[in-house]
């Protein structure tokens, strides 16, 4: 199998402020080995584009701040290699630029878009899947996404609902759907037509620059006054001058839910975007209790089904707690039921509005 | 007034382990500033001796490990008022120790014997209260121990139980008391004749040996042998040689429970011993919440009734708490509702048996 034409993209920009204090503004979670395993997110994500992916073919987009975390944990890779926005943009701008850049490089380019920060734990399935569909968007004029099998009634995730099929595990998508209510999930998930969407897709270089074109002229109008500049020592200057140009707004809504040719792969390779501390605690091991010890020594006296992070060598000890989230940081600690995690954000806003941004 | 004859030993060589990990064994209680005042518990017992007792004349029992931070803390005495215990033996050998020193120093001195980690409210009341004291020991043959006057029927002190009024405020002692069960804790507090047992102390320096040589021949006996050695350059090395063959054994056992000449101060100085974080609570300014938050920022969202100390600059997150204690230092964080806390010292020997003393 020849993969010299495949890229990954892995977007790697996100400042994870709900894992805060456990991610933090200067080492958002994708930076952070959360699991233990000596590997961070990040890193994982790496990880899972070999065999798929030639390593050199793997670019990183990440905001400037970012940079020497990046250099740091994936030392394998070149300079060129790592695409510094110079500002946040959300998605489409940054999608659109790997792709105006990967076409300088390789017209003939396949590209694979990957969160960072983002969990599979079936690697073999992965691959699988991916080789799957790089064959086919190799061969159609497609956007490809990447749809989950669901497990659960999941409100915090967006919806796919296929359509018609095209091969065994690939069809038409038929609608996008936002984050839905519990009741409407439930529905959802008896169907059985809908998937999670997973934020990773698969395109030709020259099916994404045709979609973005028509789709979403604003961000193309941009990114082609630098044409002839992608690839050269002129292209990171130009990025400075125009990337703040561009509209904030994600792939989904730009491109995905107007382009024509979209397509789903229906996979289940244990994925989980581990946005909340509710899905880190669903997918890390358990003690008899049902307390999760992310990266740090705990003694926990009568708690149960807690969750508990803390960067360092430190010890938490606790008693008399159900269903809490305890984060440690240096100077920071949060204490919070897990039932008002959505709230951490608030929280977050009011220290920044007490302390600057002393503590994020 | 003539003060020269009067002494002040301040014991500070406790662990303060019931605080822990706010307080930690590198660094007990009495050498924090609980308050966030300025000044830690030991100086503001320092500073509460200025007045009643030359300067020059107080001095400090503490553990060798605490001797950097007393002289950092109190920069105005001079090594020879710190007097560094080898070993741990509770406060009897202390006490026996600081009379023979002062006998050598000055053979009519009247000696007054203070923690150095409680807490006094009301300063000019407590020199009232000290000078009447040092009075009456002046005059006559007595050991005069400090009691109380309880507001509340707290079952985490010994109570006092006065005998035969001498003065309007000073008594002899009928019985002591060690820490009662609340029900029989409020029956010492209706009847008005119980009062709490402060662990300060006043007598003549003869008053006190002659006290230790009759209650506690095993300890004199230790202490005799360096007769002509205190406050020579000889006597740290005799201390060192001998103090560890005197037993452990609290002042009260060895010496007010069995003397016959004892006699109790009734007080109300607004003291308290601080020696639990609900009296430290208790003692504490409360927001319209019922939150106290002890030298450090904390932001609590639907907490109630809670006490959250940290120290350095730590910013502690909490929500829906209610009744709970939460300790930060840099490595370690402890969260444990208030009726709780007994068990600390729990939780303390499991970190012990479990990573050493690395936590401790």
């Amino acid at each position: 199998m020849d993969i010299s034409n495949r890229y990954c993209v892995i977007m790697c920009g996100g400042v994870g402020s709900r894992f805060w204090p456990y991610s933090r503004a200067n080492a958002p979670k994708q930076f952070i080995d959360f699991f233990g395993t000596g590997r961070t997110l990040l890193q994982m994500s790496f990880d899972r584009t070999k065999d798929v992916v030639p390593t050199e073919n793997v670019i990183i987009l990440t905001n400037e701040q970012y940079a020497p975390l990046v250099k740091e944990q994936l030392p394998e890779l070149k300079d060129a290699q790592i695409l510094l926005e110079p500002t946040r943009r959300n998605t489409a701008p940054c999608i659109a630029w790997a792709a105006y850049h990967i076409k300088a490089l390789n017209p003939d380019a396949l590209i694979m878009v990957a969160p960072s920060d983002h969990l599979v734990l079936k690697e073999d399935e992965f691959k699988r899947c991916i080789n799957k569909g790089f064959d086919f968007v190799a061969e159609n004029d497609a956007l490809l996404t990447l749809g989950i099998k669901p497990s659960r009634p999941e409100t915090g995730y967006g919806y796919i609902q296929i359509g018609n099929a095209v091969t065994d595990s690939i069809s038409k998508v038929k609608t996008f759907t936002e984050k839905p209510n519990v009741e409407l999930a439930k529905v959802f998930l008896s169907t059985g037509e809908f998937f999670w969407n997973s934020g990773m897709f698969l395109w030709s270089v020259d099916s994404i620059l045709k979609a973005v074109q028509e789709c979403a002229p604003d961000i193309a109008v941009q990114f082609d006054k630098g044409v002839g500049l992608y690839g050269t020592s002129a292209e990171m200057q130009f990025i400075k001058q125009n990337f703040a140009s561009c509209p904030g707004i994600s792939i989904d809504f730009a491109v995905m839910e107007k382009s024509k040719n979209v397509y789903v792969e229906c996979v289940d390779f244990g994925w989980d975007d581990l946005g909340t501390w509710g899905a880190l605690y669903d997918n890390s091991p358990k003690n008899h209790e049902g307390n999760v010890t992310e990266n740090c020594k705990a003694m926990l006296f009568n708690c149960n089904d807690c969750v508990v992070a803390a960067k360092g060598d430190k010890l938490i000890v606790a008693s008399h707690l159900k269903d809490y989230i305890i984060a440690v940081a240096d100077d920071v600690v949060l204490i919070v039921p897990k039932s008002e995690e959505q709230k951490i954000k608030n929280y977050v806003n009011e220290v920044k509005t007490a302390y600057g941004d002393k503590y994020l």
